[in-house]
């Protein structure tokens, strides 16, 4: 999830100021986007038709404002679905709804054998879905942004769920939530808060338990670093001997001209720590998406970046300045197809995200680095000063212990061990934000499947001829796992036509 | 729950107006009231302290909004508590706390025996808990009622009890949520959305099934009929012939005087349905209060009230004025002291009840009288009339499906079946809101205690020297359910020292 990197960015580089030391904002565009990797969008987008829901801004309240419209892309796939045949519904992310559509063809591949209805929802302040009329009321000011919060959107799926049954007459459809990343929260969550309206939720990477001090907060960077240490130790250190030696050479006179030169950038440098952001960057995405084929998610890329990396920064002669490696390092993440004629490090200078809002107000996590084990600079999260960031940018002040309160997160073994059920939480362990997730079981019908060598939810994408064994097997316990839910749910109604229907694929 | 019974007389009287037939709003006043009745007051009042707390006024969104105190009622009853003692956590209704705690003595009864902390939690917009300031200004219109919504109050009750956990360091002591009515409706619906807060719920008559279609929109009327029928077939055959003759006796050209003067009320009547209502209201609030002793939740009455009310309406010779029976009968319910001189039919002419708001808002109710079971006046329950007159009175547009979108409702077994745990939904079969409760086991865990001859949240009610034996032996169940919970709770937690705390009682 490139929008979840704002945070990290935010928390792990050093500071602008001293006043505000080790907290940064606005930043995470370095993931790449959609716009500029749109090859393959249409991909699936044959097989959906876009619609749009009216929805209330405030689920919660009576207060009089404005409704806005929802999108959300509709696909019978292979138009075998009628109802009670499944609707698979998946969570929305912070983003455009068709790239994640485009990036979650599981979905789409597995709905056929399921005879099941897809069903994409954008999430509310993200793609086409502004309240308001338009992004730049959505995002004018805090009190315009005020209804962008985690509960809503769920709630706006619950809302659009009930109507599209009602109007489809397929109230006995039973409903497959699926979700990566911040959508996997969301799917996990809707799951745990709207057992009526969903039977189950495929919650792939999604960091639930990153909040407060649930999960260390140094997972995340021990885990990219970890990532880079497998591949080769030299690698990690020379990434990790880097960061002093790039603030030592922007301390002389000239010597934020000679890195703009020597990192090949658009524009001159304005401190070090702009540098030091885009290769932390470069890093944190690498470890998210090293995929074992060819990818380009966030960025174009090659089977196994990471490895790709290490041999970049191992593969000079002794005695190459360790600035020159790092940048053919991550010149694989920001460069692979050789096509950059420079790097430009403000490339979406107005890009207000909606993260950056939802990350100063609900989604506090902490994150560290770790002096001993991670390769990225020491820091320790400051929360009051971060919520004084937040206070100055937005003028809001964050709520650190709301999504605990609201969605629950300590003790989740016992809370959950008797509670809820059908939940498969999906993790890599080569994915940074698994240290955040359910990694173990929690009862016989919440599940965690967690793979070695898996990234940031790579079950989601659509299967390729270089799917390891593993992944292959990950999806069918999936799908078997999904198919149980589906019957039991059959069986439970007496629908004994459906419960025999053949869901197997 | 006097404050339900608004939403009752609104749906079932007869119409001010010929164009809006069969809606009104605005009354339920004649379910007495505490401050009439407040002798036993000071009941539990010696074991608690009375402390406010600090909410959010929308916990579900960022905007700008001032804080509120709300109001709760602390007891660590003979000192025992000390953590990992569990707290019990009574939802409060939509009425003055302090008169919820007063007629919830069971709990106050048992905690001493679990060790417990107890906590009486104001319900926002009732009691001493007004945002904005005043209850003036939090009634003022439709924008400062805005945030008196259902998830609102049980996030409030989340919140508090989170903050009350961790000031106290009493993280690890177990909650269990009590609630009767529809306070029961939180407990149940708090226990469902927030099971990491609460460990399990007693939801005592809460009629979490009276939405939409459901329960048959006729069950509350035809339980309180039968409740008549069951002491006599002539006491029920007299109410229900009584109606036309009411009626006709206010055309004449004083009839409405005379009618007056026969019920001796304070003001001259303006339309017979004043009186109906009133008359409605005592019937159905009779069935609610229907218990085995003398009490005063309500008004003071006889033990088994209706059974006297009966007494009266059949006691006189043959030939007597059908009118004058009636008015003997609910004389038990208005006048069981003989200290009213008249009876005031405004007795509370502006009070604008929150409940009233709730109506027509989150909790619509659909209420219909059926022809031939019920003693009341037949009448389908119109909803888009209903609608019109929410619109003119409060300029807000109900939400009839949102209780069973945000909550469930619908097929509530197969839903909870494999999900969610640790609830008991008791009921009593002379309650006329037993029709819209969960009346059958759910699983091992969801369970349902039903009692013939229960009448409204009679559990919840402080013991007595007359209570019946079925009533002792479902307290004594309930507590054995409560044990069990708090035992599993300490078993998982691997707290050995308290899962064999002595909790008998």
């Amino acid at each position: 999830m490139k929008l979840f990197l704002v945070l990290l960015i935010l928390l792990v580089t050093a500071a602008e100021s001293a006043s505000i030391p080790h907290v940064r904002r606005f930043l995470g565009h370095f993931a790449g986007s959609r716009l500029r990797n749109n090859a393959g969008a249409a991909l699936h987008a044959a097989q959906y038709e876009t619609r749009y829901f009216r929805q209330r801004l405030d689920h919660f309240s009576f207060a009089e404002l404005p409704d806005f419209n929802q999108r959300y892309l509709v696909g019978n796939t292979a138009g075998l679905w009628t109802p009670p045949a499944p609707i698979f519904f998946y969570c929305g992310n912070e983003g455009d709804i068709e790239w994640f559509s485009e990036n979650t063809g599981f979905v789409w591949e597995i709905a056929p054998s399921f005879s099941a209805l897809v069903v994409f929802a954008e999430h509310r302040y993200y793609g086409l879905s502004m309240p308001f009329g338009s992004k730049e009321e959505a995002y004018k000011d805090a009190k315009s942004l005020s209804y962008l919060t985690t509960e809503q959107a769920i709630a706006d799926f619950a809302t659009l769920i009930t109507d599209l049954k009602r109007n489809m007459s397929a109230e006995d459809s039973p409903v497959v939530l699926f979700g990566g990343s911040y959508g996997g929260m969301l799917a996990a969550w809707m799951r745990l808060k709207y057992p009526h309206i969903a039977i189950g939720a495929l919650a792939s990477s999604a960091p639930i338990l990153q909040f407060e001090n649930i999960s260390p907060p140094e997972s995340f960077y021990d885990i990219v670093s970890s990532d880079f240490k497998r591949e080769s130790m030299n690698c990690f250190d020379v990434i990790k001997n880097s960061w002093d030696v790039l603030e030592a050479q922007g301390k002389y006179g000239d010597g934020l001209i000679s890195l703009s030169g020597k990192f090949r950038l658009c524009k001159d440098l304005n401190n070090t720590e702009q540098l030091s952001d885009w290769l932390d960057s470069a890093y944190s995405y690498l470890a998210m998406v090293d995929y074992p084929y060819a990818s380009s998610f966030l960025m174009p890329l090659p089977a196994y970046p990471i490895k790709e990396v290490c041999k970049k920064i191992d593969g000079f002669p002794d005695g190459t300045d360790i600035l020159d490696r790092v940048f053919a390092g991550v010149s694989i993440y920001y460069n692979y197809t050789g096509s950059v004629d420079c790097f430009d490090l403000e490339d979406d200078p107005h890009g207000m995200s909606g993260w950056d809002w939802q990350a100063c107000t609900e989604m506090v996590m902490p994150m560290s680095s770790r002096k001993e084990s991670s390769m990225f600079p020491p820091y320790e999260f400051d929360y009051p000063a971060f919520a004084d960031e937040c206070i100055q940018s937005y003028g809001v002040r964050p709520r650190p212990t709301w999504v605990t309160t609201e969605f629950g997160g300590h003790d989740i073994s016992t809370v959950l061990k008797k509670f809820g059920s059908n939940i498969i939480f999906s993790n890599g362990l080569l994915d940074p934000w698994s240290g955040g997730g359910v990694l173990q079981n929690i009862s016989h019908s919440i599940i965690a499947l967690v793979t070695k060598l898996g990234a940031h939810h790579i079950d989601l994408r659509s299967s390729t001829a270089d799917d390891p064994k593993w992944l292959v097997e990950l999806r069918e316990t999936e799908i078997k796992l999904i198919k149980g839910w589906i019957n039991d749910y059959y069986q439970d109604k007496a629908f004994t036509a459906y419960s025999i229907f053949p869901l197997f694929i």
